[in-house]
């Protein structure tokens, strides 16, 4: 989907002013909500791209298109400007590319909501001594002050939560570990510029137990007794750590339930299996108490 | 914060080939990362703002700083493409501004990843007489179908996830309702372009009846009763609804716990209050069963 003068670019024929002139209109796609999706692609200048815009955007009106969305690669970063003068404004964006977008309608414009959480989880890997995968970070807030923490990291594009707990588990420490359930979750606000996070607690359980640290972000790892663990001075200040420290006491009691992941059919069946995170075991009408 | 040669920027003396130069440098603060950050403001043409825009990396780069994140405000867009061909990359966005990042150390680029993810939340809000809070809208999927859902929403940015449920109930419906607890939640990716959302179902108490709808985006608002509703014909094909109705069923006989909101202190010590969702009855040592 490219749109310079080669042959990609749709030419139509239309009637002005009494002569018939040759536009060049931007290669689309259709969203489901009326709107259209344009991938750019080859070099233009901006004097050439605002023509070609401002003929495809009179076409799409009259087609009774609503919104426009630009997808425009970090080379084409010169015709950001110009999108912008046109009345375009910043939707979202990745390393390599910037979405751009504008309502061409009259009506109220229904434009989604750019994403606004970060996602992480922090692995709570016990093994059947009550000991806990413990690490000390390289960077961050605990770094230096001696602090044992369980391991944790960001959801990376694409990936299940579930998934990223045994993931950053194996990263930091080597240790192989099944996922267990989500044993409570936070949400923050302005935890990074104006954005949001949530952050998932996971129980796993271990599958194997030599450790072999990441050089790049851990300092150390080891198993550590869970009331060693718990007694640590920086629990004292932070109520968060207490109340999972309650929770994992209160689940091997048998008394709590967190949320396991099940594969279903998405909340719209025309996606792919996703995954349900819910109470099993209350689900089962207490079978498993 | 401005950047222009007014007198908000620092003019510093810099010795350079023997003789003395005025050299004016962006004017940024520091993060706690090893980063500066500048928040462009006044306009400037984009070949003064290169000239000092390489002054100010090297002079960063003489005080030991890692990462240069430049946010630009909708209104300096012509100086994106010159940011671009300094080596920065776009980080993330807002409506009316754009986030550009370069890291300028030697040293592994450890710039934190951008949101990744959208939060929905759905809202059952069920009344005495097991009768569900239940809409039509008119757009989206469900539109023209005869179908009757929950309502539901999209949490706003640095809102909460329980105040955003009780915010969709009344604006969709004119309903007044307390949150109760989240029952269950699912994670979907490619739901919107790259992005991956999480969606949280939520159980509410209504504490209003009368229902008054929101003309823009639903056609019409009930209540129905729980069988009715549960019977429609899409539930059928639609798996993650039919888990929501057997936890409702498990959670009206008693059996089934999801997480209830809790305000801690968040994660680090430094942040404002947040909710911590977990199983308060598990906690307990199921007292309140």
């Amino acid at each position: 989907m490219s749109a310079s003068t080669d042959s990609s670019l749709i030419v139509e024929q239309m009637a002005a002013e009494d002569h018939v002139q040759q536009i060049e209109l931007l290669t689309s796609t259709n969203d489901d909500y009326d709107g259209v999706v344009v991938e750019m692609d080859q070099p233009m200048d901006s004097t050439t791209f605002v023509i070609i815009l401002r003929a495809s955007i009179s076409n799409w009106k009259q087609q009774g298109k609503k919104g426009v969305w630009i997808k425009l690669p970090i080379h084409l970063a010169n015709l950001v400007e110009a999108l912008i003068k046109e009345g375009f404004w910043y939707h979202h964006t990745e390393t390599k590319y910037l979405m751009l977008v504008h309502w061409i309608a009259d009506s109220a414009n229904t434009i989604p909501a750019n994403t606004t959480h970060l996602v992480g989880v922090g692995a709570l890997v016990v093994n059947e001594k009550k000991e806990v995968l413990v690490v000390q970070e390289n960077s961050g807030r605990f770094q230096g002050t001696g602090s044992w923490k369980y391991p944790t990291g960001l959801v990376d594009k694409g990936e299940d939560i579930c998934v990223t707990a045994v993931r950053e588990v194996k990263e930091e420490t080597g240790v192989d570990s099944e996922f267990v359930e989500v044993l409570a979750f936070s949400q923050s606000h302005k935890s990074f510029f104006e954005k949001s996070d949530i952050f998932f607690v996971c129980l796993l359980r271990p599958l194997s137990f030599d450790i072999q640290i990441q050089q790049l972000e851990i300092e150390a790892a080891k198993w550590m007794p869970f009331d060693e663990y718990a007694a640590q001075p920086f629990m004292e200040k932070n109520e968060f750590l207490r109340y999972i420290n309650e929770i994992y006491l209160a689940k091997i009691d048998g008394h709590y339930s967190g949320f396991t992941p099940v594969s279903t059919k998405s909340k719209f069946s025309n996606y792919q299996n996703s995954f349900l995170y819910l109470n099993v075991g209350g689900l089962k009408r207490c079978n498993s108490l």
